[in-house]
């Protein structure tokens, strides 16, 4: 944590637990950083994940909060898994693949991915990256990668 | 629930339990209905709320989605209660009151209530209707009204 992020972490918490991370420009919250989207490199390209509540933070929260971005020609991980998950379009526009079935998004459409329904978030055309907000619980299972061909 | 909201709602189930809820113009959704915020009519005034992804919905979920708009010249009830919620501004302006805190929130800011914390949404200055969506977990207490004087 650099010394700016933990100056404006602390000021955050001043009131007991509550605090507001603020937006920025570009889509960037202070105190909270930009992180490379997971492992496994070779099953997607160009997508970054913020952490909004949940996850690295130390408040233990019952659901996380993320914010995912798509660069144009980017895509998610084409995967499954058990856990239940609900993403709301904040920026730009993409396609989302949910089973057969593959349909176009943009700002404020809101998408729920049912149990172990395979799933990608792509950004094909632009012009701008492909945002969107991704509500999990926190308690969940890994998620399994899933082949074109399967 | 209207013909339409059910032929949409049909419609969006038809790939398994995933859907896609679309976003129109004005901040509404489709087969999502407006609904007034609360009972305690006197504690509030020009809030609406709009359940986006559990609640009175039929999918069991760990956390509950909802948009609150209020209007310019409203307000939520100034409440507390044990659980956590997590909110993101996304339509207009407005001010948070967190314990004896208060800021103003724009687009992209994120709020973190925690256990206990009383806090309250307001829309003094518009000009145009402040909207944020507001992730809660699906087991949660009823929240307990505050007076001005508490």
């Amino acid at each position: 944590m650099t010394r700016q992020k933990l100056k404006d972490s602390l000021h955050n918490r001043s009131v007991s637990q509550s605090r507001i991370l603020r937006f920025r420009e570009g889509f960037v919250w202070q105190a909270a950083a930009r992180k490379v989207y997971k492992d496994e490199p070779e099953s997607w390209r160009g997508v970054t994940r913020t952490s909004l509540v949940g996850g690295a933070d130390e408040i233990p929260v019952p659901f996380h909060v993320r914010y995912f971005e798509v660069e144009v020609g980017g895509f998610s991980s084409l995967e499954k898994h058990a856990h239940q998950h609900v993403i709301l379009v904040v920026r730009g526009r993409g396609l989302v693949k949910l089973g057969d079935r593959q349909d176009s998004l943009s700002f404020g459409d809101v998408v729920y991915v049912a149990p172990w329904e395979v799933h990608q978030f792509r950004n094909p055309e632009g012009p701008e990256p492909f945002g969107f907000l991704c509500m999990v619980p926190a308690d969940r299972d890994r998620p399994v990668l899933v082949r074109e061909q399967d």
